[in-house]
């Protein structure tokens, strides 16, 4: 037997069961070379407690319900691995690959979810098991390395742009306005935040703030207060990233090891508040702007399709250690190769904003807007029923 | 001359420009009886202070964009005026009215909103004008009186079925759940809130408390744990007017005397961390639920232009002093009808969820599910310019 494995790692995106689908798809192409297609529960957790689902269970339905399903549909995880690769949780994985033997493996996730793939290659090849290792790029923050941008950041961006332009006419419309300070996911890369910029200079967001640049307080209040005097308003797009003392000290972590970001556009608008007498809106996206199907960009979408499609062409070629990455050959018309990196390359590497896209704290640069725009393009069709978009739902039965 | 005037007024909603399109291309239809169509900036002000504009100085092009504008386009205002109608403010107002031959007055507002234009009313019968006053009813709360419900919040409705029907794929696919708490906008009402009982099983929120209802924090901590004691993770919807001992004790208020309400979901996470000890996420939908064209219901928008529309041809009657109301004459199919209540009866009264609509903070009533979900119904087109929803820009030509 030869059988597939797909893992889902992370934070979700709103076309993170794309690429799966996009993988499936494939797969089922190919019946003389994949007898099985099976689901990883919960990320890696599946593969080390051998929890895996089988896929060719799923109705037809509800596989295709996947393209406008956020959330990680097999379930994940923000567990980390040990660095030792000789732990025995790497055996409890390996014994799951044999036991149902698995010869293609698919991590779809972020820069952490790529460690993890790139350590399980590297176990399998000390092992002499002939398995294909795969990543499939997936995070909204757009900080993997290697690639011109990761599946899932397409449609933030997307929810980001056309949110603040909505806010905006909100914001402005009020005789006594506001500052409001919209906080962006992004962690510490601004990819996300600088999206906005984009808009129309009537909807625009007077002030961005990156992770990628020191944020200093005071330059950010006299900033705010100039906008506010002039426009009698104030749009503020700040990264959830940035580093500034904040009233809450009970920071909290995630399984990663990360901070749990969130709530600095609240404190923000507090400082606002008592240092400059100004009345403030803060705005947290939080997690609607990776789980909005309303808002996915078709070139995301078509992406991830073609990228978990991409995947399984490559592992059944005898790829492994690699991950699908895109690099733009042409801006107009928009234009990607679909090409393989090294996971060793990708693996806990971060990419960020680059200098030269951004002017100030006012404007990016042409640059930056040449990147962003194409991937914006295209509405896909959404499914309603009773005016509401169904979710996919899973029947997951459990191999034995 | 004959002219009118159109008003917007209090918070705006994803159709509150529709209502206004609806009446302008009815206007336009009767040149012989209305002249010049006019729009007064921000709310009552323009009026106070004769700040009026030509709306048939607007390109048609971005007429058609109001559909999905959000955000009051005419500007708008929190202001509320003095109870006394002999105040002098009035007269400003009816010195604008008479300076420009008014005849026509619409008021697009909520239940403070409706107050200023019964007001209105009384002092042009008083003063012995021929003027009609008009008010069409808009709230995302819908807590407007006299009428089924109002326009702005079936498309609020939608959005916070859709985004939490989303939000709930995020939530549950992680093997380590969260407490996520997610606030809604209704102040005194759990309208919006409620709404999120009609999603299916799999992603409705497992708790919802309205302001309806007192609450009580021992009980809400209660029924927390258990929800995540059973599921692995909580999805709660509360409502941004619940009351309770909050940690922020800065309250603020808007221009209407009423308190600036948010914050609640963050308040709570605090208090669920610290005595339950479970991870959590607020989430609060702030103002992108009042402002996102991609959630528009069609039943919203085709009645917000019925509305505009009715509300002039009832002026053009010589109606005055009155609302246009919805009577729900039919529940399969749905259907109402459009009639006219007087705003004495509407003005500050505040209509609530049914102590029949709901069962307990798990579940909503089937009467409460038969009255929201035709609301939901249907998704007009929305125009995209590369990957952007387009707002309407309007060049406001003051009236001299």
């Amino acid at each position: 037997m030869k059988n597939m494995v797909y893992i889902q790692s992370g934070g979700p995106t709103s076309v993170i069961n794309t690429s799966f689908y996009g993988a499936v798809m494939e797969a089922k192409k190919h019946p003389d070379l994949i007898d099985n297609i099976y689901g990883s529960l919960n990320g890696i957790e599946g593969m080390i407690d051998d929890k895996l689902i089988d896929i060719n269970q799923e109705d037809n339905e509800q596989l295709e319900l996947l393209l406008q399903t956020p959330g990680s549909i097999l379930g994940t995880t923000r567990r980390k691995l040990p660095k030792d690769i000789h732990d025995p949780v790497y055996m409890s994985i390996i014994n799951t690959i044999k036991k149902h033997e698995i010869k293609y493996v698919f991590v779809n996730g972020g820069n952490d979810s790529m460690d993890t793939c790139f350590k399980l290659s590297l176990l399998c090849k000390e092992l002499n098991l002939d398995v294909q290792v795969i990543g499939v790029p997936k995070t909204i923050d757009n900080d993997l390395a290697c690639t011109d941008h990761s599946l899932g950041f397409p449609s933030a961006a997307k929810f980001v742009v056309n949110t603040i332009n909505a806010l905006s006419m909100d914001a402005k419309c009020f005789k006594v306005g506001k500052v409001h300070i919209v906080e962006i996911m992004g962690r510490n890369a601004g990819w996300l935040t600088a999206a906005a910029d984009v808009l129309p200079e009537e909807t625009r967001p007077h002030l961005i703030y990156l992770p990628e640049n020191k944020f200093d307080l005071e330059e950010f209040l006299k900033e705010v207060q100039v906008v506010y005097e002039a426009k009698g308003y104030a749009m503020v797009a700040i990264s959830e990233g940035l580093s500034f003392e904040r009233p809450n000290k009970n920071a909290r972590v995630d399984g990663f090891g990360h901070a749990q970001l969130g709530g600095t556009a609240a404190a923000l608008c507090e400082v606002v508040e008592e240092r400059l007498d100004l009345p403030t809106r803060p705005v947290e996206f939080s997690l609607t702007q990776r789980a909005c199907p309303l808002c996915i960009s078709k070139v995301d979408q078509d992406e991830a399709l073609q990228t978990g499609k991409i995947a399984v062409e490559s592992a059944l070629k005898g790829v492994t250690g690699k991950m699908v990455i895109f690099k733009r050959i042409s801006q107009k018309p928009y234009q990607i190769d679909y090409q393989l990196a090294d996971l060793s390359l990708v693996a806990n590497a971060e990419s960020v904003v680059k200098p030269s896209m951004m002017i100030d704290h006012t404007k990016m640069s042409q640059e930056f807007k040449d990147y962003i725009m194409p991937l914006l393009e295209g509405e896909p069709k959404i499914k309603f029923v009773n005016g509401v978009a169904p979710m996919a739902k899973f029947k997951k039965v459990l191999v034995k």
